[in-house]
Formats: C-alpha cells, sequence, structure tokens
C-alpha cells in the first residue's frame, strides 16, 4: 500500500487495521515547540467517534489516543510524533463469511485481487472507516497549531439525501452535535438517515469545509496546489467519490463574467467581489475564504440483501451484511473532512517557498 | 514551485512559460524499449492546438515536439525523455498593461503574492494553459503504451455551457473534431461558444473521461489510489474546479442499495451489474471501466470590462483584456484530461506492488 | 526532522525517543503474503541488544518487539506494518546536567539550536543509538524475504581501534557472538575495549558488509543508485562518518589497469576477475558480491572529563559523563549495518524497472 | 532511471545522453528572485569542461547552457528553471565497437542487463562523465545564492595516484587552474597523470571539499541530514566510489577523547577546539566548516588491451579503447563535487525547519 504520505514539509503515515492490535499515526516534519492541548484534540475526535449517537453504529470505542513519543512537556519536540489507539470491541466473527462472498460497494473483492488473499479482510482491514481515526489525531494537532494563526477550518453537512442545508455557511455549525447551519434541515436529515436504516438501507451526503483566515500565496503549483492537496488527501478517506471547489461544477454552467472574481479594496486589502474561486487563484490562496465540497457515496454496508460472487465457488449468491454499521457516515465524516484539510494546508503553509530577498 | 512530480514510478517534470524560449517535460522512469511513434504523437498534440478551428484562440503554435533525449531508434532507451516545445508566435507587448492590473479569474494576484513580483507574468507565465502541451507529450507516450496493453483512455465533452451531451458514452468520439456523443449537442455547445465569444464572454464545461481495459488490482491506497492519482493530476490543468467519479456527486442523493455495485459472473468473470463506483473501490481497479468526470470554469480571459485593482496605486480600475483568447477552452482539455489520466494510471501500473508468490 | 524515508517501492518510518514511551516503526510497500519468522527476528535482533556481553553498555533492554497491525497468520498482509519496543528501563536523571551542557560528540548542541530547546535530551532522544533497534525491526523482516530470494546480506567487525581483521571475508562470521574472521584478531579487539573501557575511554573501528546472491540489473542511477541508496541510509545510523563501495578510498590510489574488473566467463556466465567496484557499476549491480565499508567514530560519551559551554550561563565548564554507555559500538552495530542495506537493497529490488516487453 | 532528485526543497532532473541531441536539468523549487549571473556561471561550468589543458581529455565541448525558462530579467521568476546544453562534438562512430564488448570499469555491461539491449551506449550515453555538465549548471546557480548568504564552497585535489596535497586546507586553491594547495604537489600529480597517459592507463584521485559559513541548526536527520544528503547526491557523480566527513575513517583508530570536539568560547560564540566531526553532529550543521573527502576511482577507459567477454558470441575478447579520454578525471571533478555539495546544502537551507514560535 502507499499510505504514507509524503508532502511538501510533513509526512504522515496511518497505520492499522480495523482488528488489528491498533490503529495509529506518525507525523513528522512538524517544527519543535508547537503546543498540543490533549483535552481539545480528545474533543475533536469525540466528534468523530461512533456511538455517540442515534445516527451511527453503536460499535462503541474510546479512541483515545496514546502518544508514543514526540512530545514532550506537552509540545513537539521536534522528533516524530506518534500515537496509536488500541483496538477493543472487535468482533471477528461478524466477518467470517464475508471473506469469501466481497460485499458490494466494498474493498474486499479489489482488496483480494491485489492483495492475493493475504489480505486482512476482517471489518474491512486497513480499508475501514476506522482508519479515518488517526487521521484526526494528525488533523486534530495540526488544526490547533493552525487556530494560533488565527486560521479555522470548519466543516458542515450540506446535504444528505435528498435534504439540503441553507446555503450559506455560518460558523455557528461549530458548537451543533449535527452540524447543519439549518437546524430544521438538520432534523429532516437524521429523518432520512433513521428512515433508511429501518429499511435496512443506508443514505449518502455532501460535507461542505470552509477554511478562514488563510493569507494569500500559499500553495505550490502545478502538482501540489491547494486544490491538488487537498484532492489527494480527501480521496484517502473511504467513500469519497468527488470533490469541488468554490463553484466547482457549477462553474460549467457559467459564463467567464458571472463566475471571474472581481478585485476591490476593502479596508485597504485588496479583496474579491464573489468568491467562486473558492480562495484558489492557479493553485494558490488569494486570500480569501477556501471552500469546497466533498461528496459521499452511502454507506455500502447495508442489511438488505444484495447479490455477490462467491471467490471460491465461483457461483453467485445472495448476501446479508449482519454487524454493526452506520446507516449514513457523512455527520462523523465532518470532523474527518476538516482533518485532511488541515494536514493539506499546514504542510503547505509550513513548507511555502517565498520570494528571496 | 512545485512542477514535478514524483508518483510511484514516474517523475514527470514540466517546466517553461507561456512566453520563454521553450516550454517542455521531462519523463523519468518508464521502462527501456517502449516503442514511440512520432506521427501518433503529432495527431494526439494537434487534438489540443490552438487556431484549428472556429471555437478556439487564433494563437497559432506548431506544437511540435523536439526530443532531445530518451529515445533510442524510436524507443525509449531507459534513460530520462525530454521534449522541447519551441515558443515562437508570442506577443509580449500584448500583456504589459496586466503587469500591474491582475486579470479576475487568473493567477496574477496570487503569482505578485507568492513571487514577490518576480515572476513572468507574460501570458500568465508558467500559470497558463500552453503548459498543457508538454504535459500532452507526457501524456500522449504513456498512452501509446497503454493502448500496446490494451486500454484505452477516451474523453469527451460532457457539458458547455447548459448544454449537455448525451449521457451514454460512445467510443466514437475518438474520431470526432467536437467529441460529443450527439453531433446535435455538438453543435449546440459550438453555437454556445459562437454566442460567448460574440459578447465578448466565456463559457465553461464538463469533460468526461472513460478508460477501458484496466485490469482489476491497480492503485496503492490509501494516498495513491486511483482517484487520489487522478485528482492530483488534474488539478495541475489550469481551470479545473473538480472531480467526481462514477456517480460522484449523484451518489450523495442514492441509496446504498441503489448506488451498491452488485457482483455477478459475466462469461466467467467476476463483474459488476452497474459501475456506480467509477471502477474503483478502495482507490483500487476492479477490472470496470473507469469513468470520471472534470469541471472547467469558463476561460477568465473575457473582453468585457471588469474591475480590478492597480497594484501600483492601489485603486481600482477597470480592465479590459486585449489578445488572442479562446471563448472556451473545454473542446481543447479533452485530450488534456486524457494525458493526465494516461499518466496517473501509467505510474500506478509501472509501480504497482503485487503479492508474494 | 525527516525520519520518514521514501524509497523506490518501500516507506520507512522510525519513530520514538530514547525514553520516550515507545520506539518502532512502520514499513510500508511490502507485497502481501510475506512470511515473517518472529523466531529469528529476535534471534537478529538480540545481536543488537545491549547489555549481553562484556564490550557493551550494562542498559537491559528486551527489545522485544509488539507487531500493532500488517501481519495476517503470520504474513504481511499488504497494509502499513507496524512495530513499537516499549522503554522500560530508563533513567531520566542520568541526563538531567547535560540539558544545559552539551556532550562534545553528541547532537545535543546541534539540536537545541534546531529544535530551540524544545527538543527531548534525555538519553539523546530522536538521535539516540536505541533508534537503531525500529532499524533492525524493519531490516530483520527484509532479511527474511532477501534469504527466500538466495540474497545474504553479512557483516563484520573489520576493524576497532587499531586492531585490523583478516582481509578476506568469510561468511563464518554469521554464527558468531563477536563477528570477526579472525578469532584472534577478534580478542585483540576485545582487550582495546576493555583498555578503552578501563580508562573511561571509547573506541571506533569499521564494519564491513558483503551481499551475496543479487542478481545483475538492481539500482536507478542517477540519484537512486545502489551505492546512493545504502549511503543515504547508512547515515542514518548515529556515529557513521563514511562508507565506501568495492575498493574505495584504495581506488583513489590505484591505476586503472588495476582497478578494472574484467569481465570473464565462468560457466557460461559473465563474471569480474576482481571485484574492486564492489559488484556496483553505474549505480547498478553487476552480479558480484556487492561490498561496502562503513566508518563508526568512537562513542562519544566518554567518562573522562571533558569541556564544554553551559547554555545558561554561557562559560565553559568542564563535564563528566556518568550513567551507562558502551565503549566501542561497533560490535552492535553490525546487525545495524546488515539492516540498514538490507532495507536499501529490498527497496531497489522491489521498485526495480524492467525494460519493456 | 531515477533521474530526478527530490529533496527537501528543491527537486532536480538531470536529461540527456552523451550523444543525444542535448544534455541539460531543469531545477525547481527556488525562490523566486535569486539573481543568476550568467558570466559567473560560465566562469564554474569552465573549470569542469574538457579540452582546456593538458590532463584531460581533447573532446571540446562549449558547454554553453541555453535557458530555456524560469528567469526573467536575470532572476529566477519560481517556476521551473530548465537549461539544456546541445551535444556538437559527437563521433558516434567510435562506440560502434563496444556495443556489444562491455568495457571493463564502466556501465556498459549493467545497462545491457538492465535496460535489455535498449540502452543508448554511445559514449555510455546517460552515465557518461559528460552528465556532470548540467549538474554544474545547477550548481553553479545555487552557488551564487550560497555566496550571498555567505557560504562558500571550495574543493582542491587532494591526492592523485600516490601524490598527497598538503593537509591544512587554504581557500586559495579557489583561483589556481589545478587546484592544490601545494604547487609542488600539484606538478607532481601532473605527472602522474602525464604517465599514465603515456602508458595507455589512468589514476584516481581524492578531492576534498570545505564549506563555510553555514549557521548551525541546518539539515534534517535520521534519513535527510546533511550527510545522508550530500553521500546521495555525490553517488551520483560517475567514478565516485567513497566519502567520508570531518576525520572519516581514520576516525575509526581514534579514541573517544582524540575524536570528541570540544565546545569552547570564541568572542562570545559557541564553537569547537577541533573539527573531527567535519562540521555536523547528530546530521545537522553545527556552525563549523563542514569538511568532506570524496573518492575517484581511476578512468576506466583505458588504451591498454582488456579482456572482456563479446555479448553476441558469448566469448571472451580482448578490448582496445580507442578515442579520446581523460586518463584522470578528478581536477575535472573538482567544481562538480562543489555543484553537488551546494546542491545538497541548499535543499536543506531552503526546506529548514524551524522551532515553533
Amino acid at each position: 500500500m502507499s499510505s504514507i504520505f509524503s508532502g511538501t514539509a510533513l509526512r504522515l503515515s496511518v497505520f492499522g487495521q480495523s482488528h488489528s492490535e491498533a490503529i495509529g499515526m506518525t507525523l513528522d516534519g512538524l517544527p519543535a515547540g508547537i503546543p498540543v492541548d490533549p483535552e481539545e484534540l480528545q474533543g475533536f475526535l469525540n466528534r468523530r467517534a461512533p456511538g455517540q449517537n442515534d445516527w451511527s453504529t453503536p460499535r462503541r470505542e474510546e479512541d483515545r489516543p496514546e502518544f508514543l513519543c514526540g512530545l514532550k512537556d506537552g509540545r513537539t519536540c521536534g522528533a516524530p510524533l506518534t500515537a496509536v489507539i488500541r483496538n477493543h470491541n472487535t468482533r471477528g466473527k461478524d466477518y467470517e463469511q464475508l471473506r469469501i462472498l466481497p460485499r458490494p460497494g466494498h474493498a474486499d473483492y479489489t482488496a483480494q485481487v491485489k492483495y492475493g488473499g493475504f489480505q486482512d479482510y476482517q471489518g474491512g482491514g486497513h480499508f475501514s472507516g476506522r482508519l479515518t481515526a488517526p487521521l484526526c489525531v494528525a488533523g486534530g494537532i495540526v488544526l490547533q497549531m493552525l487556530k494560533r494563526q488565527g486560521i479555522t477550518v470548519r466543516a458542515r453537512v450540506l446535504r444528505i439525501a435528498d435534504v439540503e442545508d441553507e446555503s450559506a455557511f455560518a460558523s455557528s455549525v461549530a458548537e451543533k452535535q449535527f452540524p447543519t447551519v439549518s437546524d430544521e434541515a438538520g432534523l429532516r436529515m437524521r429523518k432520512a438517515i433513521s428512515d433508511a436504516r429501518r429499511e435496512g438501507d443506508s443514505v449518502g451526503g455532501i460535507v461542505e469545509c470552509v477554511i478562514r483566515g488563510v493569507p494569500a500565496g500559499i500553495g505550490e503549483p502545478m502538482f501540489d496546489g491547494v486544490e491538488n492537496r487537498i484532492a489527494q488527501l480527501m480521496f484517502a478517506v473511504p467513500a469519497v467519490k468527488g470533490i469541488e471547489f468554490g463553484a466547482g461544477f457549477a462553474a460549467a454552467g457559467m459564463r467567464g463574467s458571472e463566475n471571474n472574481d472581481e478585485f476591490c479594496l476593502s479596508d485597504g486589502q485588496i479583496r474579491t467581489r464573489s468568491n467562486h474561486a473558492g480562495g484558489i487563484l492557479g493553485g494558490i490562496t488569494d486570500g480569501e475564504e477556501i471552500v469546497f465540497r466533498t461528496a459521499f457515496k452511502p454507506t455500502p454496508s447495508i442489511s438488505r440483501p444484495q447479490r455477490s460472487v462467491n471467490l471460491e465457488t465461483m457461483r453467485e449468491e445472495t448476501l446479508a451484511i449482519t454487524g454493526r454499521h452506520d446507516p449514513c457516515i457523512v455527520p462523523r465524516a465532518v470532523p474527518v473532512v476538516e482533518a485532511a484539510a488541515a494536514i493539506a494546508l499546514s504542510d503547505l503553509i509550513l513548507g511555502g517557498k517565498k520570494a528571496w530577498n
């Protein structure tokens, strides 16, 4: 696999399988001296953790990272920072039947082809959504660093099934357990989730992320621009099938005169009148809000019977997935999107080349 | 900048500015012995070249690459392959006025902030769409390699302005000058482009790419899966603002029971009944067609007056862009999308780790 | 820091500090299905472990790695492989005095400058020789893989202080506790170590490594040839100050007619009559033994009084290092050299590009 | 191959073959605004160019780089900087006989195995020493940048055959055509070269490099420390077979009390009394001179008859190399060593992580 990311300044290693001894991450390249507040980190991780509400899997994991190294007296010490989370609440037998009957929409089949039967199939192995927990540990740490620089990264549920949140983003979503701007839309989304669950089905959705406070001049085009980097990291999150920045796909239907963001002066600062670019021009930040949306497919694990092919007998069979599964992972994906975006951005900020002087 | 891409097996360096002596590329990591047919390559490059029809800029460039090294007797020799294209038809004076008055929607302003005034602003410098020519040289070469392995990469214009092509892809688009499945839709798209041009405006669109013949098992998750890799390269193409794989954003509105692609047997092979996954599960190919769509914003260079800020006087001014510009870059972007996808895929195929035996 | 290595096929993350909760490593990019024998691995690690004889520090650590993930039923499963070793026998108070009085020959001072006082100074932190334990875990695993391919990596103590081993290498050193070809030279080396220890001093030495069974054609010049890669990894080992391949520095005094290895036929195979090249021509293996030598400086931690500068008072002071230290790390470095070489070679073998066919 | 180097901040692509249309390099990641003086660069390149004296090959090449892009008004513009040198004085027929009869000490045989006969064998192809010209273009540019920061990189011939220069380095070598401290030793070295040439043979030697003005705190251990990085780049230079830093191999014979560099105060600055470490502790600079030595094997191309194996008939044959070859490449390697060291150092300085504040 290729689960070590080498960025401009940061390197991130994510390891573990759904049912291995532990999962974890190593983050290398952070400057020494960055304060890490474990309480604040835990609060961030709790937003992703399952089993805390009515719309996610009842599997309960503490997701309490143990820091093995890289911190000294509450600050980064310059050495690689490693944290692990033990896997406790694993129920291997749930998955025994799936070894030879790949679940539609999952990586069971592609892993079998690629890893020749040696892959860890239990709980999806390294492909499990559980691996977003270490991603959130890394993200939670750099989010604290960014916050000290006046940068906030905030995401919300923009859509679930056919329910859309208000179009205008509001940072007030940060405090909400179910992060939508409109509480009414949020209630309808939760109902859509409950309905799907009751019918043994699942729903997908869209997460929108807004990053404020990033100065102009961040990003390394052509291949490591802000969009390249965020996209590369976002597709590491299971179930992500699309990403768009600013007006995104809607820009395809616009005229240039509509879509172009004219420059203006505001309090003596160069700003743009609109933000269809999502804060990024030529792969480089322009000082406006960075805005992007990520599409999540519906959770593939559903209890409704599905057809599959038995890899041993090579015959078609009907599969009924049991076990504990989220009918919708979108609400829990909100902090994951923030984490991945924060890692991408921190990397570009820390590694940013400046003009010579 | 970061215009050297380091993949799993391939490294690609893209260099040049719109008005520098030359632009070009170096591709390293190709096995020795791959045949390169220069005629076929030129045919591919001509699909991107400007000035050959009524919907693009009248600036005419030959885009005829000179190979400096890396080939011997028509085959790769294992050493880095470098090709350059001389810049001839440059009209520097067109851009003099733009030095201090950044064009909305362009990287003029962000480059100024990042490179402190040292950037080459002429014609957009390294940010120019002209830099997609060397990308196509690299892509055209690996496309030939892929074709010998039975892999075809084909894109089409799915949408321009508010005109959509037929939903079903057909490989017959390959032969068409204006690559849409429906010729009638193509005609309406061309009209939308002409209308925009006449009004001093521009339009955007969507390119859809379909890759056939890729075996199951290609891709290196988490960070170098097929989607991560294609997305990272696609955002190196100017004007791209979004990408989605398979059902993409539409999957957000589906139920799991709809979106999941059930496995079935076809001629003794494991296949899927539908292809909402776009041929990719867990970042790894499943043997179905790889399908993705890329959103292009409307060309930012329009002749209609726009507001901007003079960087010297720090006052708002009105800007009128003259010079030669495509009212829509989407048709010319079709081979560029194919090139970027082919590079991403070749890299993962060449560098693919297999199970041990 | 930069403690994640990204090779051609493998990625290696080494983490931990001398006195952190744990040290460990993550190895990513190994094919699935490689058998890992934990007994054999432990035997390899024991060769590096301290406190097992009269020539090393009495600090006793079990160096028993716990595998957190990446293995299934005794084989690699394709996912990143992570192993950690808990730090138990730590005596933090030994180092309190050193916080402001940097030890000559150590990284105490350079770490202070670079990490601004936030570094973990205890026991040398991430710079400690203890970090070679996770390097040996990674190396021990790939050594097993190489052995199955008929490749052996064997090192010996070639020199300690002024005592030299026999010039001709013999693989019989593999079974010896003190790995020299000549037992008599080994005894004299051990005496040199004892003498140094008794006098509160230390000695350095040279380790020679011989790799057999590597086929011709491995290595990726210019920048990832066999020599580049082995050298890059070898200088990650504390105390290494030089490396030479084949005749090495002695080649500087030779004539071309002496140094060139003429090609000949042996059992129908192309071989060379001599091996001054150390098995590498143009960065690529030629099928002969790979031979290189690594110079280790004497352990900087000595109990004899030394002068240093107090970083708080900015006055010169005399420093007396107490605590437990090896008077010579060279014997324990032998498996470390094997490990680093095995990682370098495995990476190039797994990632090797072949000619096209 | 792997002829694109990805460092901490810089990426360097070196391309071309001895007899291809051109050779060249792309350097990416330099900040915008760095002045490049072409005269000064040419002066540097002339130190490497052949045919200018009595000790090198009479093949004359201008080695006058054409900059294709990356510069604007004499300064870097932030975009990749590409320069090419055309190959003119090529005599392909010299090499026809070598296609099937590999030269001892050259990469002819290993290239044949690796690239399956598709390699460019003429003049050694990509393995030719001629490829050090683009390395010197890149090095010459960053040397100018370093000089503006008060950093000088100076190398000298320390040894040729059995003739040694004075042990103490003196920066006066910079002005000399034959860079030795002792002119008398230089004369004897030139005689050793002439003797070898007359006898149809060649000699090797050692180049010593001294870097002054580097502040403490540069280098990214474990894998990208100063030694790792310099070593990785130095082994990209043909004929290099060894490298040592500071006391190097001699440290192996020292006691710790001898080898350790005690800290002291000098003009209120922390310095060391000696410099056996060669300015590097734990992979990080300590503010002292960086000192290293590189061993070059004798030029493998000699006119004396040598035995080889005909790859077509698979019979041993006698080979007599004709054509133009340096009897000793060491004097011309002096600027190459400076170039490679300057690239390594610039990369670490530009990409250097600092403590957080």
